[in-house]
């Protein structure tokens, strides 16, 4: 019968994955980007990614756990449907829009897991751990509203307007 | 070359495919969830679903755009993690934990994509639509609300004091 303790290590093995998975598609996503704004965010966003992935480290040091991936399948399905927006649309401000739908997700995942594995280290009482996971929570929230401010600061008017003006050239 | 009100049109699709997923899905975390209030919140958000689905159709019919669906391929990496938690658990507060943790997981994908096309909507002055997917929007975030004051009400307690009991038994 599975424990709480065990519980808590395989969520940290599924986020381990899905942070690693992450380094891996943000480079695409920066590439994509046609925004500049959108490409500091996003690579900004793939430099924390990386100092999340040594908390993590830091984290199963200290429970005397080996730092192993569990296949992360939320975040497979993520990053697939993300990689497709990017084939699917020119570069411009309506691809950009789709980039940060995608990225967004992305963000909601990672706040739900890592809302999920805080709670549980208050509970199984691993400070250390809930203090590095409430770090990284705070990032995610940010790089969240980020890209929420990118996309309400111009970036979706500007697709709107392109539509309205350039419908004749579709 | 896509427009934003395409792109909106197919995040819709894409939301459509997620949202009957969740439909299939969630009788299943109703019959593993072994917590009564956590069986009863499932089965409320079912009901839910349902209606957030008319919602979905009551946009399209409003856009003249048949309500078809493109496959939620993030939302099918969600809730494969999720049937393997139930799989992986038994029955308890520990295999409930799993279940919240998951369940979260798929709220904040709709809280994500919920958010995007509500923002867009606004921006394409579709108000009516905007209207309805603010009302989606609310439940989500309750939704998940209620799964954190769950699992915070006792139920991550529960568990970590059953793995102190029980490590003789495993």
């Amino acid at each position: 019968m599975s424990t709480m303790h065990d519980a808590f290590v395989e969520q940290l093995k599924d986020i381990y994955s899905a942070e690693t998975q992450i380094t891996k598609a943000l480079p695409k996503m920066v590439e994509a980007a046609h925004s500049g704004e959108l490409r500091e965010a996003l690579q900004h966003h793939l430099e924390e990614t990386r100092g999340q992935i040594d908390r993590l480290d830091r984290i199963f040091e200290g429970l005397g756990t080996p730092a192993t991936e569990k296949k992360c399948k939320g975040m497979e399905g993520l990053l697939k449907e993300g990689e497709e927006g990017i084939k699917n649309h020119e570069s411009g401000p309506v691809g950009d829009a789709v980039i940060i739908a995608n990225a967004q997700r992305v963000e909601h995942y990672e706040i739900a897991a890592y809302g999920t594995v805080r709670a549980w280290a208050d509970e199984l009482e691993l400070d250390d751990a809930a203090t590095l996971l409430e770090e990284t929570l705070d990032e995610e929230a940010a790089a969240d509203e980020k890209l929420t401010s990118i996309a309400e600061g111009g970036l979706l008017a500007t697709g709107v307007n392109q539509e309205a003006g350039g419908s004749t050239s579709r």
